[in-house]
């Protein structure tokens, strides 16, 4: 079970709250990206980066140089949320129009993977989670692109979780009117894949197995 | 031509920097949902929210007696970023690795919409984006309704937009490597139509025009 901090409870929409942790990690998961906030003299700054999950930590990566990820790792208090949009709530009112999503909000700190072979690790982890076995194909990265790349973690232990998808629900006074109501579900499809061009004649490899009913073959 | 702040200038990644305001409109009005941050006592938290283009202002709407609503409305300096993932790039080396995407980071201040008649209209605006010529079928609000409910805009004033869609782009000296590159694409589906339980003999409607190739028929 999830545990609620005072920045964890949920507020509105409280029949939404998920507390089962594997939810938080499919959600993660599956999405990938997450919104992390920055705050800075003129206000907060949220900026997508990439995202991934091993175990208990979230992972971020980017140039050692870079801005952002100076500002993240300076122990200041983190935001990070991931949303899957999964459609429109199509109700017999304007009123009740809504959504289905399902959402996770991360609170921590980030600190900085130091170690280069730990580092090394958790960037195929990544790669290993988009493109299952790609790591045993790809040149792995050398000492000198280790040292220019920075390795955020922040430990998965404060969050919070809302899914909505439970359809239409409308005033039963509109329940007669003669309007269609329904869900315009949104579908993520992942592939077919797209050789780069000069690509000699090498055979197209099969991520499938880490995308289930998303992934399209050509 | 988006011109540039100190809020908005890119520092990282400047070949993705994009100052065409259509294309600005183009990944809000696509995405639909804004990741929005407020500054709390404790740090930094990001909501993900509906947020909607009508000419050149973003509007939001939520419960009048929301905390995130009143926090909004407070006139504090927000940041709403808009994105769109399109893919993975799969490159000869782990460290060449990266994503195809658009986004947009819109900073100002909220302020409220206190007229009845126009909080109605960027509503039902709303509706129409989604699914072109509903408001002319539903229940339109009620004065109720709409006093119950908060709306928001924000003007689309100072943005960035970032946009990544190159492809692979390998070390020379990886490029006779015996590895597969190139593109896994991420695409969003749209439809079929699920109706909800109970509804009569109610022809369904056909809201294609929204949405262009990614409309899925059942």
């Amino acid at each position: 079970m999830l545990s609620t901090t005072k920045r964890t409870e949920i507020n509105k929409g409280q029949h939404k709250a998920v507390f089962d942790p594997d939810q938080l990690d499919a959600i993660i998961d599956e999405s990938l990206i997450a919104h992390i906030a920055i705050t800075t003299e003129s206000g907060p700054v949220i900026i997508p980066m990439l995202a991934w999950r091993v175990d208990r930590h979230i992972y971020v990566h980017g140039a050692n140089n870079s801005r952002l990820m100076r500002n993240l790792s300076k122990g200041e208090p983190s935001c990070l949320t991931f949303t899957l949009f999964d459609g429109w709530v199509l109700a017999r009112s304007a009123f009740h129009h809504s959504a289905h999503y399902r959402s996770a909000v991360v609170f921590g700190t980030f600190e900085r993977v130091e170690d280069k072979q730990e580092k090394d690790q958790v960037l195929n982890h990544f790669i290993e989670h988009i493109a299952p076995g790609r790591t045993d194909h790809v040149r792995l990265s050398s000492d000198k692109e280790l040292a220019a790349t920075m390795v955020l973690r922040i430990p998965l232990t404060e969050a919070s979780v809302k899914i909505s998808c439970s359809g239409v629900n409308d005033d039963k006074s509109d329940l007669e009117r003669p309007v269609w109501a329904g869900v315009l579900p949104y579908r993520t499809v992942v592939g077919p894949l797209e050789p780069a061009d000069g690509l000699s004649d090498l055979p197209e490899p099969d991520y499938s197995a880490a995308y289930g009913d998303r992934w399209h073959r050509s």
